[in-house]
C-alpha cells in the first residue's frame, strides 16, 4: 500500500470510525459469541501472497465486529470507561503516522519534551503540590505509564530499593537478600492507598495514613486511577487532600478526562527514586545531550529520558493525546464531562432508592452505583446473568462486605439521561420475570 | 468535536500523515533543538476555555515537528526500526476508533482470539515447534507485549516462581526469600540468549546452551527481538535452531515486519508458567465464560484471558496490526522486505570494506553493519558529532570489545539504493574533512 492508496484508504477507515460510533448504541452491547467462536472463521495460516484491502476489511465486519464487548457504548456500565474522544483519536493517527519512538531525549526530543510539560499541566489542574511538578526547580516530575498497574509496580520497586539502600547505609554488611526478606508492603484490600477503589469507588483517608508513612518512613504510592481525574474539579478537590505526604501518585486520564486508552499519568516526588531503580545506558543511547538537566533535574542527568522511569524501554508518542485534549475541551470542558457522568449516576442511584425491591450498597460519590436486589447473592447472580444474555446493556458484579453486588459505571462520552432511564427500566423489566418466577416456584412448592 | 467534524479532521489528519511520509526525505532527519526547546513555546497550563483545531494543528508543525526524529525518514540508520507501514496505521486508527479493551475473554472476546490466533499464525511463518503454539492441544501459546524488555521481565519473574515452587517441593521448610537470594540468572554482556544483540547483532549458539540448559532445569528465555523476524526467510531459519530447548522466546514485528510501534510477540511453552506468576481473580472480572479452555488450555481456565500473561492489566487491540499486515503482504511480500534491507546493508558493506580509511567491526548478518574509522575512539567520536550535528543522517554508536564503533542500520521502509549510497558518500565526505584537518593540525605540530 502506498501514500496515494492510503490517502483513500485512511478517509475510509475515518468514516467507518464515524459511522461506528454514531451508530454504536444499535448495537448488542455485549457480543453474542461463544468462547473459540474466531478460529474457525478465518484460515490456520497467514496467506503467502497478498490480499485485498477489501476482503480485509470485510472481515472486520464478519470476524471481528460481532465478537466486540462495544466500549463505547452509551449501554456500556462494566468496570471504568475507556474514555476516549474524537480529538485523542486525531492524536493516536498522528502518533501512529509519524512514528517516531522516545526513550531517550534524542530518539524524540518532542516526545520527552511535551510529555514532561503536559504532566506538569495535568498537575496543576489537579492542584498537586509543586514537588511533584518539573518546572519548579524540584526534584519532581511526571510520566505517562501504559496502565495504573505498570505505576503501581514501578512505585514498589522504587520503595524496595530505597529502601535497601536506606538500611545498607547504616548497616552495610546485610545481604540485599536479608533486607528484602525483612520488608512489609501495607495494603488494604485493594493494595496500596487508593483513591476511588475498582469495586466500590472508595476512597482511603490518605490524610491520615500519609503522616504515619512519613513519621515511619514508608513509601506512600496514592493509585487514584478512576477517581483521581475528577480533582480537577473543585467540590472533589478536598478527597486528595494529604497528597503531599505522597512519595509517588498515579491517575488514568484514559479512564475519565476523554483521552484514549493507554495513558496512566504518575508523578513522583524525587524521580531518582525511579530512575535509580530502572536506570540504563549501553552505549548506542549514549548522545550529546544526555547529561543535560533541562527542566529541574540539574542534579539527576538522565532523568530527562524516560527510558529510566519504567520497564518499556521505547514508547509511543502519547503526550499527543494528552495535548490535543486538553486543548479541544479546556479544562472547563473536561470538569462539565466529569459533572455530567456525575450527575447521570446520581440519577440513576435515586432511581434504585425509589424501587423497594433494590437497595443501594456503597456511597455514590463519582459515577459508580452499587446496587443489589434485596435477597440472596444467587438472586442477583441471576439477574447478571440475565442482563448479560439479553445484551442489552452490560455490566460487571462486585464484592462487598462478601456479598455479590452490580456495578453500574456511567461509562460513555454520549450515555443521555434518557439511556439510564431505558437501563433501569430494563434492569426492573427483568428483576420483576426473575422475582415472578421465584414467587410461581415458591408457590408450587408451598 | 462531534462524528461530523471527526469525519473532516480525520480526512485532514490522513491527508497530513501522508503528506508526511511522502516528504520525509526532505526533512532534516534529526532535529536542530537544544534540551528544553519546548517548554517556553507552549503555555505553562492548560486553557481554561476550548480552543481551535486549527490552532492544535498550527502548533503540530511550529512545535513538534522541529523537534522531531524521524524515525521514518529514509535517513534514518538509528537504534533499530519502527517498522511500521500504512496497513498497520490503518490498524492502529481501527483499534483507537472502536476503542475495546481487553483482559478477559469477556472484555473483549474478539481482542482475545484474534491475539491467540495471530500468534499461532506468526509462529508458523517462524517454523516454530508445535510446543509453542496454541493450536496444538498442547499448553503453549503466545502473547503480545508492549516491549521486549516487559517479555524478558516476565520471562524472569516466571522462572523465579517456578524455581522457587520446585525447590519448595522437595524442601517444604524454605522460605522463598531464602531461596530467592541463591537464585541465579545467567546472562552474556546482553543478557538472557539473544538472538541478534542490539550493539552488533550477534547471535548466542542456542542450540549449545540449550541441552545444558535443559538438563539443569534452568529457564531459558530466547530474545531475538530484531532480528527474529528474519526467521520467516528460510535461509535465515537455520540461526533459530534450537529454539526447541527454550521456555520463552520473543521477536518484535515493530522492529523489522512492517509493524508499528508497540508490538512484542512472546510464546511460551507452558502459559501456566507465566499466568501462575500473574494471576489475579477479582469478583469484577469474573464472568461465564472464565472457565471455559477454548484453545488448547483444557486444564488451566483464565490462560485465555491476557490479563494474566503479563503486568498491564487492559490493553488494546493490536492483533489487528499483526492481521492487516500479515494479509496486506503475505508472507512473500514480508520476505522480500526484509531481504531487500539485508542487501542494502550488503551494499553499505562492500562500500566500507572498498574504503581503506574504513573498517568493519563485526560480522553483517542481517541490516545492521558496525563499522569505524581505522584509528582512535576520539576520532570516530569526532566523525559522529559531525554526522549528528550536520543531521541528514541518524546513526548511533556501539561499544564492541571496548572500542567505540558506528552502528548503520538500513531501518527505512522506504530506504533505496540510492539513500544508502548518499549517506556513504556523506558520510566520507565528512571523514575527509576530519582526516584532513588531523593532518594539517599534526603538519602544524611536526
Amino acid at each position: 500500500m502506498d501514500a496515494a492508496e492510503f490517502r483513500r484508504r485512511g478517509k475510509e477507515m475515518v468514516d467507518f470510525v464515524a459511522d461506528y460510533q454514531e451508530n454504536i448504541e444499535h448495537r448488542r452491547v455485549y457480543p453474542d459469541v461463544e468462547p473459540g467462536y474466531l478460529r474457525s472463521m478465518i484460515p490456520s495460516e497467514a496467506p503467502l501472497e497478498p490480499e485485498s484491502y477489501e476482503d480485509v476489511l470485510r472481515d472486520v465486519d464478519r470476524v471481528i465486529m460481532p465478537g466486540v464487548t462495544h466500549w463505547l457504548s452509551p449501554h456500556f456500565y462494566a468496570y471504568y470507561a475507556n474514555s476516549t474522544s474524537f480529538p485523542s483519536i486525531l492524536a493516536d493517527l498522528l502518533s501512529s503516522g509519524i512514528g517516531t519512538i522516545g526513550f531517550t531525549w534524542a530518539a524524540n526530543p518532542a516526545c520527552s519534551e511535551l510529555e514532561t510539560v503536559m504532566l506538569d499541566w495535568l498537575g496543576k489542574m489537579l492542584q498537586l503540590p509543586e514537588d511533584f511538578l518539573s518546572e519548579t526547580q524540584g526534584q519532581g516530575g511526571g510520566v505517562i505509564q501504559g496502565t495504573a498497574s505498570e505505576a503501581t509496580l514501578m512505585a514498589l520497586l522504587s520503595a524496595r530499593l530505597k529502601t535497601v539502600k536506606c538500611v545498607q547505609e547504616s548497616d552495610p554488611q546485610r545481604s540485599e537478600a536479608d533486607i528484602i526478606s525483612k520488608l512489609i508492603a501495607y495494603t488494604s484490600e485493594e493494595f496500596c492507598a487508593t483513591l476511588g477503589t475498582t469495586p466500590c469507588c472508595a476512597f482511603d483517608k490518605i490524610d491520615e495514613l500519609g503522616p504515619i508513612c512519613n513519621a515511619e518512613n514508608i513509601w506512600m504510592h496514592i493509585d487514584a486511577a478512576y477517581a483521581g481525574c475528577a480533582f480537577i474539579c473543585p467540590e472533589f478537590r478536598p478527597l486528595l487532600n494529604g497528597v503531599e505526604f505522597a512519595d509517588s501518585f498515579s491517575i488514568n486520564p484514559n479512564k475519565f478526562l476523554l483521552v484514549g486508552f493507554d495513558c496512566s499519568a504518575m508523578w513522583v516526588k524525587k524521580s531518582a527514586d525511579l530512575t535509580r531503580a530502572f536506570q540504563m545506558d549501553p552505549e548506542y543511547l549514549k548522545h550529546e545531550h544526555q547529561g543535560s538537566g533541562w527542566c529541574n533535574h540539574l542534579h539527576q542527568p538522565y532523568s530527562t529520558h524516560k527510558i529510566h522511569w519504567g520497564i518499556p524501554m521505547a514508547r509511543r508518542f502519547r503526550s499527543l493525546k494528552l495535548w490535543f485534549v486538553f486543548r479541544m475541551y479546556g479544562l472547563r470542558g473536561l470538569q462539565a464531562f466529569i459533572r455530567k457522568h456525575v450527575e447521570l449516576a446520581k440519577t440513576f442511584e435515586n432511581l434504585v432508592r425509589g424501587d423497594n425491591n433494590f437497595e443501594i450498597c456503597a456511597e455514590v460519590v463519582m459515577g459508580l452505583v452499587c446496587f443489589r436486589l434485596k435477597g440472596s447473592d444467587e438472586l442477583n447472580k441471576a439477574l447478571l446473568k440475565q442482563i448479560t444474555r439479553t445484551g442489552k446493556i452490560y455490566l460487571v458484579p462486585c464484592k462487598l462486605r462478601g456479598r455479590f453486588v452490580l456495578r453500574f459505571v456511567v461509562c460513555g462520552r454520549t450515555t443521555e439521561l434518557r439511556h439510564i432511564q431505558e437501563a433501569w427500566k430494563h434492569i426492573t423489566e427483568l428483576s420483576s420475570e426473575l422475582l415472578q418466577n421465584l414467587f410461581d416456584h415458591e408457590g408450587k412448592e408451598n
